[in-house]
Parts: structure tokens; C-alpha cells; sequence
């Protein structure tokens, strides 16, 4: 039997969705590591769509969460409302802005920032059934909010405000480096910094394969 | 100095851009070989939006292709416009059907396509600079038309009806596994199946490996 890993996507590109290279590199360590994957993302609408190469927002445009993130797996995606915490043996949430603006309000309220219910939910039942599950980037501020009370260490690596929201919500924000990780092995957490520090592709890669590899082991 | 590399895109998803994995595991084999990469699409509405998640044909939207691309190079793109066949040494065109529907008309007009004139000119131009080229997935057929004349050799994998597409231009389309690639030495130009035949990541990611290191090699 295949260890079976969920990856949540938020969109699809950094600027309004799931980071794409994270995505990718993810997908990558979890087909090298044999695992059988499925990508996950909620059936809503984006809070906002902005244009890639210029940087604006296109106010105009309506793109679903869930459609977009299915670019990334190639259209296989599961809805996140139909996901069931015991359907998998871990989670791995990939970052990029759509964690701060789908799945949460970090990007709009700071420190005040509420996370969307389905994934509350989610990252709760999992923790209970006692799954690994993995964050890295931005996406640390989900486990923060839905696990603060359980004291869970997390890094999101040495920005001090993203830090002290994290610590807001009961959390233990704790720096690293862009090449490692850190691991809360009560709670069965893992997180790395991945683009939150990353200047290349290969600064991002070292530390989600770091990821991949101690979410497994914590299976 | 490093290694100068375009990497054209068509967009930002299999159905109706570039291929998100082959865009990826280009710029991380091209990362590794530590060459100084550039994204490249062209500043043209996308001819389809697909929901990737459905299938569907979203009918009432329209994507800017660079736009869409600049979501694979995190906001950094050029315009293909601006780009002169001098400005690098070697260029790599993913995959997709971005290829046959925006860079194109394969997806259209099937063996009676026709390649946007900017496309055309940017890959005669390499060639007669003698660039070396990558095409990987469907993108042999832009060099099956750009390079017809010269008895381009290239791979698509083994789909007759593209390959027959192929030899109309004048190019030879050679069967090739996933795992491997087709080098044509004396027009600097190698190809892999990537995507056409690929089940998983990981064997995209072999023929892609190839496919960099030998382009690299003709630099």
C-alpha cells in the first residue's frame, strides 16, 4: 500500500494562488518518494485576480480557487469540502498569496486573520487522527490558527510581523533558514520557508524535499 | 559569464498554455546547470480558457498569454517581440497545447497549420545564428514549420497523426521513448516526447534532463 498524500492548493500563481514551483517541486519529491497524490483545493471564488506580469489586480475578472489550482495537476483535483481527514496519511499545504487570500484573510486583516471554516476543520480532524502534515511559506499561518492551542512550533522564516501573528494565535514561531526545516514532532507538524525566503528555485527545492522526506517519516 | 537560455511559454496550463510540470522542470534542470535563465511569451490573447478542473471552454473570458506565463516565472517575462535570436544562446520551448492554440494553429487546422509569424522568425533567426534549440511535447511542430526546409529532425513520441503533421513541413519525425531524446546535430536542434507520452512527473522529468543538458552541450 502507497502512503497516500493530499497536497492543498490555493490557486494557481504566486501572486493570487499556489506558489507554482513549491507545487511543483512537491509533486516531484512526492512521485520520487512513491506516494500515491492528490491534489485538493476549495470549490470558492478567488478573493483576487491579479495580472502576473504587470502586478495589477484585473477587477474585473472571476476565477475559482479550484479550477485554477487544477492547472497545476494537470485537472485531476478533488473539491476540499469533499475531503475526509482519515482519506489520507498526511497533508502537505503549499504557499503562495491564495493562503493569504483564499484560504485566509492574512492578506486583508493582519494579525486579526480568520481561516477559511473547511480548512479549520480539515487541519483540526487531521491533527486529532494524529496525520503528519506539512506547511511551507505563507501556508504556516493555517496550522497557527487552527493548532495554536496545542503551543505547535512552526518557522515561516525570519519575517517578524508574519512571526508574531503566528505567535498571536498560540503558536511558536521559530527562524530558519531557507535550506531547512523545522519539525514538531508532538504534533506531527513539519514547516519550511520555501519563497517566503528563496531567491532561486534551488533554494526552494532543498528545503521541501527536507519537507517531503520528515512528513513521510512522520506517517 | 553563464549560459544565456529563453524559455517560451504559451501560457500558464496544459488545455490552454504551457504545460506547468515541463515549464518547471525546465527551469530547475536549467537552475541546476546554473545558466541565467529568461521567460519569454508572446503578448497575444489566449485563442481558448479552459476550466481545468471541468474541461470546459470558458467562452466569456479572455487571458493575456504573457500574462498567464508570467505565473510560471513568478512575475518576470519578456515579450517575445522584443527578443532578438542574439540575446541568448540557446532557446527551449515547452509544451502544452498553449503550443497548438496560441503559438499556432495545429489544434485548428491540424497538418494545415500555420506558426505565429513571431515564433517563426525568432526560431529561423536562432537557427541561422546558429542557437541551439529545445522543443519538447507538442513544440516540435513550430520547428517542424520554422526548419521544415532544412530536414529538421524531431521527436513528438510515436502519435502518427503528429508526426505525419511533422513530415508535411519537410521536417523527419522520429519515434522516441519518454526517457530519451532526439538530437539533429547539424541543425542544433533536440527534442523530447515529454508530456506526448509521459504517465507521471518523474518521466517527464527524464527526457527533460536530457533535453537541457544536451541543448546545453550545443551551446
Amino acid at each position: 500500500m502507497k502512503t497516500k498524500v493530499a497536497v492543498i492548493l490555493s490557486g494557481c500563481g504566486v501572486y493570487d494562488g499556489a506558489e507554482i514551483h513549491e507545487s511543483v517541486l512537491t509533486l516531484l519529491a512526492l512521485a520520487r518518494a512513491d506516494t500515491q497524490v492528490c491534489c485538493i483545493a476549495p470549490d470558492i471564488t478567488q478573493r483576487h485576480v491579479i495580472d502576473h506580469a504587470s502586478g495589477n489586480e484585473l477587477e474585473d475578472e472571476d476565477r475559482n480557487v479550484m479550477s485554477e489550482a487544477a492547472r497545476i495537476s494537470r485537472g485531476e483535483i478533488l473539491p476540499l469540502d469533499n475531503v475526509r481527514a482519515a482519506d489520507f496519511d498526511a497533508f502537505i499545504y503549499i504557499g503562495g498569496f491564495g493562503v493569504a487570500k483564499n484560504l485566509s484573510s492574512y492578506a486583508f486583516d493582519g494579525r486579526d486573520y480568520d481561516v477559511d471554516p473547511a480548512v479549520l476543520d480539515l487541519i483540526q480532524a487531521a491533527h486529532e487522527a494524529g496525520k503528519a502534515q506539512g506547511f511551507m511559506c505563507i501556508a504556516p499561518i493555517l496550522a497557527a490558527r487552527a493548532l495554536g492551542g496545542k503551543q505547535v512550533q512552526l518557522t515561516i522564516g525570519n519575517d517578524p510581523e508574519t512571526a508574531a501573528a503566528l505567535n498571536d494565535k498560540g503558536a511558536k514561531a521559530i527562524d530558519c533558514p531557507v535550506d531547512s526545516i523545522v519539525i514538531d514532532e508532538a504534533n506531527r507538524v513539519v514547516s519550511t520557508p520555501a519563497y517566503m525566503l528563496a531567491e532561486s528555485i534551488l533554494e526552494a527545492e532543498s528545503g521541501i524535499n527536507q519537507l517531503v522526506e520528515a512528513v513521510l517519516k512522520l506517517c
